[in-house]
């Protein structure tokens, strides 16, 4: 229909433009399907004291990795060729970012199991199990809501997510403190109950990596960076 | 001299591109300079003591967070205005990435500030101290060498922060392992053993975090990504 041949490149580059942000928006939430799977079966491993499951779940971190580099060589590759700007270019960068986040969530999981093969292999006591299983609902659930926020690009999911860390801190600090009289009380326990200290240590780090990913899916959407906003702040950026 | 328009303009727009590198990179290093000083003041406050050095240290925080945010802008507006791409790319993806491990041993700085002033608010044991000299003078070495890396883009020095993890993590196992060895020993003392752990596992993770961007120094100057290999490959890498 009287098209120029220049409007014909410009939009067949611009499609396959939108398909590599696409895909770039795939593989990362991919990645994150991972990463949750990291998560909940290095949990359960622990709470199972099955050794196996939690070899399994050591062995996701590969996968984890390459998707990291993966998705991160796209990036500079979708900004050197295309020269995104605006909203696109806040996406890549965005993801970017997310990325180192998922990864470090990957790591804190690997933690977990291999906490979980130590624990099975000793006399563990199972003191401390009833609250990893509740901080480590708390922060799996954190971790799925925000994937699912940047699947929608929904700020006010994120918003829910960096509101929640806030309490995942509260019952972090209340179950380490119960940990440590019980460690006073029964100085045969320490070691065991150091392994289950580890393990609340790295729920604690993942939620914290859940709300950074919140804050960089409120970044892609809004523009503001709100790092080191509080939530009261971060409130006002999402309902503008 | 026959110069055309076109050229005088992109000449110039040249060398102003030019300037705008060279201010990411200094205040990539400056704000590598605060994080430095972050950890040497948490450290020695805690050896001291010194609840008001411990303060001072937490305050810098806040001007790490400040050229964290600033950094992200100029490297999201110089990709959309400027549009760079090999090596100029490549400085400021590293740059980006290498801001967040730079925030993040400053978070773990502040962590170790806030234990300095609970053990001397208590009746602290220390049990330990040696232990936490000894290791952060390690680590504090690690960051002051990858910094001058990225000063001098020197491969060979990033290779070698890379290598002293290596101890670091062998001289942190054996910390570890005396603390609890301590701790059963004398129950009275594990609030404040406790304490000593964090600091010794912020450390460790300060180390980590110097390892990441030496990473990313040889990212930088090499162009390949050298993230989960093993120190052999990455010798491979800098002296090919």
């Amino acid at each position: 229909m009287g098209a120029k041949d220049s409007d014909i490149y410009s939009k067949h580059s611009s499609s396959q433009f939108n398909e590599e942000l696409e895909k770039l928006r795939t593989d990362f939430l991919t990645m994150g399907g991972i990463v949750e799977r990291q998560v909940t079966d290095s949990l359960t491993s622990l709470l199972n004291q099955d050794i196996e499951l939690a070899e399994t779940a050591r062995e996701l971190d590969r996968d984890t990795n390459n998707y990291e580099r993966s998705i991160d060589k796209d990036c500079a590759l979708i900004i050197a060729l295309r020269q995104p700007a605006a909203v696109d270019l806040r996406l890549i960068i965005s993801i970017n970012r997310a990325v180192v986040d998922l990864e470090r969530i990957g790591d804190e999981a690997t933690r977990v199991a291999k906490q979980a093969i130590d624990l099975a292999n000793s006399d563990g006591s199972t003191k401390g199990l009833h609250e990893v299983r509740h901080i480590g609902e708390l922060v799996s659930e954190m971790l799925k809501d925000v994937l699912t926020a940047f699947a929608r690009r929904d700020m006010e999911l994120a918003y829910k997510v960096v509101k929640r860390d806030l309490s995942v801190d509260r019952e972090y600090q209340s179950a380490m403190r119960s940990l440590i009289t019980f460690m006073m009380e029964d100085s045969r326990a320490i070691s065991s109950v150091l392994n289950i200290i580890w393990v609340l240590r790295s729920l604690e780090r993942i939620g914290d990596h859940a709300c950074n990913l919140a804050e960089q899916l409120i970044y892609q959407v809004s523009g503001t960076d709100v790092r080191h906003m509080d939530t009261g702040e971060i409130k006002e950026v999402v309902r503008d």
